[in-house]
């Protein structure tokens, strides 16, 4: 067994830096020795402060690093297809943040050039996964607590405080759209889950405080009600406008119970009782929702390396993920029923 | 004003009795002077038992006495249509138990008989409009608590351990389904908070646990998503097969804020700790979880006949939500998006 | 069994005119017949507004009518003890709000009084017990759900709202003071829940946000710990200045469980989403809290007199609570330990 | 700046360990470079398993290594003084598990020992402090969220299943009794949330399902009032028999709110709904629920030897906790109220 995974990573930005952080210190028998930002400063500040002993502006000279073993990708969605192609191509275990490209066809690039290189870990970034919770509901049904899952429903709602940020993001940046870019984990976690796929989607959505969103082509809040095999029901809908901050719920309806997880997205342990009543504050953004599901994937990534395996969560499950989502989006646009397997067929086949 | 309202009560089935008990003894200024039920047996034991002074097996027989200032129609669906249309063209004032009939076409004929008799007062029994819970989310709305309500979600499932019961009665009875028996609260639940009509709805569900749904062409379980005007969402599931219990949730998004009533089903405030955890139990059926609105509602039947006025739910709701839940079972049997204005204009027109 | 139970109340304060109300309108069997209170306006308005038949200003005058079965009293507590004394003796049942006298010395009274008329119904407005938690957590422990109940830990919280208006009263009127006033309630839950008698009590308090208590010799707030028999153990808090509402907390510990009622005080089944968080809106008083209860006791009062029997909760139990506050209050005022027995011995021999 | 703070740890048992992987793999800036424990075998296990350089069956030996910067004590509770004493006498960095001693006497020599090595960082395992929750509940606080602080209720209450194994080691280990042992991380929070020292205790205990502690002259759960400067109030529970699991709440009512910390001792983000209800499954131990809190008070200690400053938590902390703990323990040894300013100075001059 290796003694150190030694990692580089690409992408400075908040959820970057974080996995910086966690890949700098937290997680056993890792080293980070390299980062990488098109932002020079950044990476002078980050190997100042963390003791970091690589700095790169220009991702194709970190990967010329042969100390390193492996790339943890964290850029801008944009750049996720072509850097995990070549991080693999060039040798090293990869593990690259959700989505797998912008687009569909992107996702499938990725699928062919992780099966060309079956030797190499490759890890994409369902962190949900790996959240305490919604790892003990999946261990809850696999011991049939709730019998068979019939129904998911999942809410992910970013918070409305951060609605200005987004929107001058947006407004420069394709991000996907809402069912592309938020609800994608809820579509991972629906299939993990429910154990079967989706096969019909009707998507509603508007925009309702912020019209901007509209001039985008988007939904600032939308739904989506989803038929999957032997008729389990998904339901879905995403927002970026949730005035009480980062409420991510999600709920598993099965034939003898149901389970769910962060009905009331609780920041901590304390209840607060004012003139208001009581009141349970809520989390205000990812990193503090799912700050151990990082550092516990990141940890899983290091394991896999290291013990020669590949994580459970696979290229395939983005694929799909990603196909889900333009489903969702397609039948938002058209505002008509959309077929997922004849879509999958079309981009198969294109 | 008139010094008590004198009330006849057709139906002594389980909800039927509590209506009876409620109008014989806790409705202000009201007096249950007759029952009426085709078993002679309950007539008498109901008459005994709460000293009530006439009783019928015939209804028809109950409109002739003019003591009787008003009716209280809580027999089986089947018959609600003509029970109504009799009373009122006999000069009573009338309370229905939802639904205002098996078909649509009822409902129409309803709202017909309805329209002719300005002068009666005329109440469908939509009665959590008048639980405290959802009164006080409606005024929170009319306050401008949450901004513009944009989506709701509704839940409506029946205890699991009543199901044999329900498909005893199911085999022989055609109850509607699904979405015509269990949803239709719901329905009109949502155009009251949303304040918008549904324009296209699409349903999925299934029998899971218990395959005889299939059967019956029924669904055990199912869900709808409903495009409101202005893109507003209405989510509705309903299920027969709740394992924890009776489970009523009503969450309403707004552009500011969320309303949510009953998140936890709870029976009472009493949360039980033991081995398994902190355990709230839940509500096991209507008569339990609605005690306080099935009075409410009695209450403001009486009021509303004492004031000469009209209650603020309408036939017009009924009927509107009659066919919002045609729309949901027609999409449910195709499997095809529905879109509900053009089923009114199919049946008004027919 | 007689017909109705014919009822007079006195005292139409905020409490009195609900009971009023109840025994008017909402309870089996029972008939308001007349209306007492020092205020004559009073009398009149709600003489006119529910048509009751005898209005009296003079309570004396009221223990003349002969078509009364009942008595009803919800004077302030500087009457109580009298007007059990005078109705008992002119031969009505007897229904008083808590507390049976302002002195331990006056509850002794109204105990030797309920002895001498074991033919008439007396009840003391304990109507906690009457509470559907309250009843419901007593059914699970007489079930053995807890096992032993070892611990019981109880809340009574007024208001801070109702803060002014309290400090008025009190200024003019002697309540008893925090230990009998509000926490005599907790006292005779706690006899009930655990089976145990009391035997030595340590209080603590002060006047923290209100130094005005301390010129009353009263606390603001205050806590008791009390020594039951058996070793097991009551903790009692109870105050005048909880800033969320009224805040009425019972926890019961059992060797095998524990049950808690009202850990959240929630006014209803609504939960508000917004900027600070998810808010549980808390009950407003006790008229809001109690509603069922104080009808439920009521609907008892009036069966004991049509079934010729007594409530469970007897004049003792009155008795001893008054006992113990008198034990709390004495602790609190002298800073020491204090022997409930030898309290009781003491007032006994006097 | 030193580039790694070398740690030795003493004791391997279950926090031990966990201690000694924190510092191994999860402190930014700390090397575990030593392990020491009279167990050989687990000492070589532990060597092996985390590749940790230098391995110790002999505390005095492990002093001697001068790689080392700090030794971290997480042995059992009567060796503390001792190796406090010692360790810091050879120029070490200490952070210590509670309590500093068995003994009042034994946390007075700590005291001692720690004001003679003032340039060392001393710790003590007030671990709690460092939990997101009760830190969120000190900020509150600070920030004045609920005005002054009046009154504070804890409970610790170790779960039922690890009864038997605690009687086990009690009969044979002497470990304070359960005020010194259990409560003594309460008395801590007391004191620091309500800005106050204690003047006053009286204890109230039993053994009610489990008689042995009768003979360990031990109370198996407790109950302690305890009255602080300005007549602020503090409730104690503490016990080792709780059905549900490790029940760790606080609560702190302040003049204009109130903060609850775990009212729900909730094991995670999960609310399993079965025939039951819906339940919130509890913490099952110390280990699980202040995880996060035992990394992060790891954290503090490294950051202030590597930033040369003290942490908040003092020595001063740890012995007046224990003197307060010690003066409950009298209390409910001798059924009197414990005076504790005058139990202080019987320590001191002795």
């Amino acid at each position: 067994m290796m003694e150190k995974v030694k990692v580089g990573i690409v992408g400075l930005g908040r959820l970057g830096r974080r996995h910086a952080e966690n890949l700098a210190f937290r997680i056993p028998n890792c080293e980070l020795l390299a980062v990488c930002s098109v932002n020079a400063e950044e990476v002078e500040q980050v190997q100042h402060d963390w003791n970091i002993k690589y700095g790169y502006t220009d991702f194709d000279r970190m990967l010329e690093n042969k100390e390193l073993d492996a790339i943890f990708i964290s850029s801008p969605s944009g750049f996720h297809c072509e850097q995990i192609q070549k991080a693999l191509n060039a040798g090293f275990h990869v593990f690259c943040e959700k989505p797998l490209g912008l687009y569909l066809e992107e996702a499938l690039l990725v699928q062919e050039v992780v099966r060309k290189h079956k030797d190499k870990v490759f890890m994409i970034g369902f962190m949900r996964r790996y959240d305490k919770s919604y790892a003990y509901a999946k261990k809850k049904i696999e011991e049939g607590k709730i019998g068979e899952p019939i129904l998911i429903r999942c809410y992910s709602l970013d918070p409305a405080k951060a609605i200005r940020g987004f929107m001058q993001f947006a407004k420069s940046n394709y991000s996907g759209g809402l069912f592309l870019d938020m609800a994608i984990h809820d579509l991972d976690l629906a299939r993990w889950y429910l154990g079967a796929e989706a096969k019909q989607v009707w998507a509603v959505g508007g925009a309702y405080a912020h019209p901007e969103f509209r001039e985008l082509n988007d939904a600032e809040t939308g739904a989506v009600l989803v038929k999957f095999e032997n008729d389990k029901i998904g339901i879905f809908v995403a927002g970026r406008n949730c005035a009480h901050g980062y409420h991510i719920e999600t709920e598993i309806i099965g034939t003898k119970g149901t389970l769910r997880i962060g009905t009331i997205p609780e920041k901590n342990m304390v209840t607060v009782f004012d003139e208001n009543g009581a009141i349970k504050e809520c989390s205000d953004g990812f990193l503090e929702r799912f700050e151990q599901a990082y550092l516990s994937e990141a940890e899983e990534f290091i394991s896999c390396i290291r013990e020669n395996r590949q994580p459970k969560v696979t290229v395939e499950d983005g694929v799909i993920s990603t196909a889900l989502g333009y489903a969702c989006k397609k039948s938002f646009e058209t505002g008509e029923l959309v077929n997922v397997e004849s879509l999958m067929n079309t981009v198969a086949s294109s």
